[in-house]
């Protein structure tokens, strides 16, 4: 079996089927049109620039179809780069299809969203369990396979449950030890922070952010539903309250996009653990490559910071 | 007519009723107790200390009830206190009542109302219209009375009405001037951005923080609200979003409340505004006092500036 | 008539004459010289690249010419920019002139000097009159053609004019409603505030910082000349002093160029003024060519901001 | 069995021993001196005031010492204080020891010194293992004793010790997620992390700050120790400038006190779970004694918030 | 001869005259009248409180007059205040005068202003030298006693020339290790960057900010000075715009009131040379009463930093 | 003989042997590769692009050898580059060697060890003469090539030793100048503070970071590097901590990777050294090239500033 692209070093040559997940037309600096390529395959993705395109090109390589390249990961300014030899579309022959090119995550998406159900069944706090799940539902199926970002991290077909899984299996470790923790609040904390991602994002193929998404955002849109769903389920009590201010104060400061700081113990809780999470798919994704003794690619998202792994480090696995 | 305590100046004498807006108890450093009190006319309020107190002064001197108090007015760290010489309870004979020492706007409350219906009903767009009037309606009560703030600027009865009023003719004058506003959506963010106050604040007498505005803020309740009038009302379409979005936007960044800048047009113009009308109400409040060639007390809200009253301006009036 | 260039989507064809305001020599990265032109008419500013030149196209194409060109406006990384496919000099055959295609006011200049003029005469404070008519006469001639800044709002023939009397007219209708506010000093504060552009700028075409403007700035500059006014004119009195305080603190903060903040009533109004006006400047100019239920280019000088048109708002006129 | 000095709410008498962790003299307002006492149970903590010493006062309650005490705790600006109305020195009669009075780690030492062992003994890297068991050998008495800060968090004997094993435990349960985390470099970054504070602090009663603290700090003084360490014991290898790196980067930021920021994996978990232990053990700390429905004091190390028990949670145990 | 009050430590005893600088009335927390004094000799000044006084001792101890004081010294917070046992006015009998008790430069005033002249006289570029005579001249009687600031640095009688003539040795000796720089333009910058102090304070007693300082500030100020000066010189030519960039720049940033940061070689050592002189004047009278192996009060204007003087250092001089 | 590099304007050719400091491949935006040169000789350094390059290129052009290049210096974005119109590897035949192309000190190495090792003769406290002359001896060799950054200031062969040098001589005239500094620590503390970038940096030749500089940081190296000289020579108090102090707080603030602030009145002297010989390096080496009545480039390393050089100062010398 082929080593994904994800998995390529500087100066491997490449000879494989890839998804063109985003095709961009330019102007090179010598005035000729070219287009930035964003191909994936399972493993991750990488960018491509075509030199010198022809108005055929430009109308064969489209977002969302698969071509077949040969090349060699080259680098620039620090980030790989695929650098382009030779590229043909696919047809029918190839027996390729898109779907099965997309980077998603590393687990089974029933099984996850069965975690969930588990999680959610095991509330105590009745109003919390029935709006929880009631969310869950009514956003089950965009839920089980948007991404959690655009970029940064958790940017994968079901990366968004995938994140709520990791955090739901931190926050049980976590709550073991630390027993003055509300375990119902501070689970439904984690299954809604980011629901409304279903929302703010357009989906898992060329992801972007929708006109809602960027005029009130994942968090504001998600404060509604919780308003919305006591009101639909006949629910009072400060449990509406509380659940909204959970989601409202996760990122923790104005700057972030929290107008409120986290002023429960589990909203305090629940930031941490959605940092944690992120920062470790991050720091796993951006190690996964490097070899012992070496500095990683900078990590925007992680203060433009450089990774180190220490020599005493195992390498990375050779797929 | 007496001159108002407002408009006393430092080493005045006082011998009037003055309403006991907050009474809170403190231990002096010689360790006896003593009552910081909030007195207050229609005129505005002042600060004293009850030193000494016995058990049955304090049940005697409580929050809402109204004393006969003889005092001169100092200086305390640049701040007014008033220190009081001698102080009794009021009884049925003194025909005195705690509304009528409370500070409120200086206009009439119906009046300001009449004029805000007058807005609406100019209003254009039927959707903007019917989602402003619904919840207008809706809150008309508590919105009238509510003040716009616990404390800096138009915190006394009414103050919220006053603050909107005032706003929509800066609107009124500033759209005619640039045509490209859309009257109808500057109208409805002036009308609905602050109205979750009267959620947020406890009312007009000691006005404090509810839980819910604590945990949530009158701009998320806000937009709830919105999402919910347009539900009531069945009306769908970009204007539901366009609003939550004016009221999300209007405290203009991040750290100051809101969760997304403004991203409309209309959304910078409120923000301007209400930081316009805000801040002539704190420096018309504060050099009220002031003689020309002398510089203010320190403004907390505008940045601890102390302000100057030139010498070729009117002295204050003399009441 | 034609389109003006401001007008021009992203995709559509250009064949017109065009002023080159401004032309400057780069080199590619493969190695060969070319000319960034920025190129202007009545309506606005594009930029183009003029690639692979001879030593004769950059003794052709120089700054302050005008040039017939033919090609396409294109999207380069957000921005506007117009791909040239051909360009030609232009001759006395031609009958063109460069002060037509100047970008400039929407309003005449000598109508904005007569009512600056007026509210020059209407001022009751004889002090502020004279100072204010004595520099308002002195720097006449360079006042009525500065652009008000190089880039960012008013960057254009008559634009430092054009701000003021918008200015003017904010401020009576503001004051009309703030009663305590003194007229004369908002009026001649609004008039001198950034008088010394004529200093601290080139003038109107080819714009740029001179040494005195880059070394004291405009700030610093009036408040000098408002100090000679005073001495020549033999006034005496504060209203010199806080002429100068208005000036120095209309920029409000000391990293944005005030050593002083507003510690005058006029002095604060004055700064928000003069930000409202520069603000709806720039979004008019913004979302001119935005279409309704899109997102415009970022504005670096509103914090990077993309503003969006709500879909029920009018379409861009066709012109 | 009595209630500790921790669970008194306002308004409850105390008759009681306490020790006196701390006297300092003041000059009151009155001009006459007082003491400020820092009295503590096994429990916790409270300030007092004792108003209008004599020179035998003075000399009678001093710092170590237990006295007895009757009074009252009330509200000073926010805080709690306890109002002393009567005070006595005791003597062998009394059969009490200072050591009983001071508040300390919920475990016991030796159980806690022996889960310590546990983790060291586990290590599977010869070099860290070797390093970690020597250092925590060579400082284990003080370690056993010593208070992780002088206020804040774990301030109390064996402070230091319980918020290490707290963390292990953290980092055991969070590596069995994340399995390309070091196990052997994160526990030994979690004991090593903050054990120069046996230097930097001058022990567990009446702690403050060392020169060699103020000069250099745990971090500095800790790196060089482990320099030292490996040097002794004859250690080459990167094992040791990671270890090095790990504790200089464990407050994450150079305004915090590391002069580099995490670049390893270990070292960004580092930084996360001693964030999370400390901020669970303020808000238990702080939320002990809040009613349900109530906000408690404001927590000066988290931003100075004021945090909100719901009224859905559980009473505060009244022992 | 007695030791001055700037030497005398914590517990020591006082019985002198002192000058009483500055008397202000206040209210203490059981309601009476206090004074707070701050007293001085030629050494220094100390803090005093007089407590419980009556309306003679009120129109006794006046600001400007000198008592007799018996007392202690102690400590309040961390700094040194005397605490009066005994305090007594003076007559013609005590044969004392105020200005004998203002602390002052420790060089004598003449030989000062001599040395400034003879850093003018050796200035090689007409232009610089004449307007900074011009201007020396013009301001010499109150630049010769005016100290350089309310408080923090050179807050004494002729702090001002002190500090100027420490700043041209420095410029001196370090024109001499990098001969790039322009002494002339160095000197002048020196000599002239404060010399607005003059109208900006009000003077050596009872020092206050003026209006004139409040509203415009010395930078401005000075920088219109020069204007003037080559106005009445008849002195055109870059070096006037110089010397105003030099004043202007020289806080180095907007936020400290510089509106232009320093772009001129000599304008970046003109700032950092202030600096060490007024760090070094403010640790030599912080760090002068300290005993070595202790540390100081805090020093506010260095970032509060409270600082150490090492065991092996000398001790105070024991006057 | 021939003008070195670094004096070369804009527009001047080029005919003469340069040193490739550092060769990089890159990969243009044709899709073709190139090299990015250092190319210096003993005068500076100027960055060129060298297009469409063949392997054999590549393997010609190395780091560290010596070719023959015709071009002309261009302007780049405001930044000098050289662009290459001939270039050839040399051979024996050319009799030129690498040395002699790195820009280095303008004073001779061998001199400026003897100056410092006169300073540490002068000392008088034998525990700071004796740590200092240790740790110089060890590092002799390679501190006396270093050079003291990698970019910004004193960037060449013996920079560092150049740089101790310099700030010695400041040490020295303004410690005459505040006769209550200890010359023996200033200057220990001169010698020392950059001792370590012998560890953080590479050496001379292609500097960079290593491993443990990019880890630990050349101040914590060198507090250990103090530590472990102090056990050696058996030397104990509180010279030792004092100069770790130095060392550790000499770049003044955490987020400049101080994690102390200076708390000694020398370490406080050690840093404003520092700042005035770095930022007299980088003006002197940016205005070299700037003529009268022009500005610079811009310093990225101080504010991004462009200075200003007079047109009444020397032009600079034509060599």
């Amino acid at each position: 079996m082929k080593k994904g692209i994800h998995h390529h070093q500087i100066g491997e040559g490449v000879d494989t089927y890839l998804l063109i997940k985003n095709a961009k037309r330019g102007i090179a600096s010598n005035g000729k049109p070219f287009l930035t390529l964003h191909l994936s395959d399972k493993t991750g993705e990488i960018e491509a620039k075509l030199w010198g395109i022809s108005p055929e090109d430009e109308a064969t390589f489209l977002s969302g179809t698969v071509s077949h390249i040969q090349g060699e990961v080259q680098d620039f300014r620090g980030m790989r780069q695929l650098k382009i030899k030779a590229i043909r579309p696919t047809s029918s022959m190839d027996q390729v299809k898109p779907d099965d090119f997309l980077p998603s995550a590393p687990r089974n998406k029933d099984e996850m969203l069965e975690e969930v159900t588990q999680y959610i069944f095991d509330m105590q706090n009745a109003k919390i369990q029935r709006i929880t799940r009631h969310l869950f539902k009514k956003h089950q199926k965009a839920f089980s396979v948007s991404p959690a970002a655009t970029k940064n991290h958790h940017e994968f077909v079901s990366g968004l449950l995938y994140h709520v899984v990791s955090m739901l299996q931190l926050a049980k470790n976590i709550s073991s030890l630390y027993p003055t923790l509300d375990k119902d609040l501070l689970y439904a904390g984690v299954i809604l922070h980011d629901m409304a991602k279903v929302k703010e994002l357009s989906g898992p193929m060329a992801t972007q952010y929708t006109i809602e998404g960027k005029l009130l955002g994942h968090i504001t849109i998600m404060v509604n539903e919780i308003e919305e769903a006591a009101n639909e389920l006949g629910i009072e009590g400060e449990e509406v309250l509380v659940l909204q201010h959970l989601v409202l104060s996760h990122h923790s400061k104005g700057e972030w996009g929290s107008p409120k700081p986290p002023l429960i113990r589990e909203a305090e809780m629940l930031h941490m653990i959605d940092n944690i999470d992120a920062k470790m798919n991050m720091l796993d994704r951006t190690l996964d490559r490097v070899l012992p003794g070496e500095f990683s690619e900078r990590v925007f998202a992680m203060d433009n910071r450089s990774f180190y792994k220490p020599t005493f480090h195992e390498k990375p696995i050779d797929l």
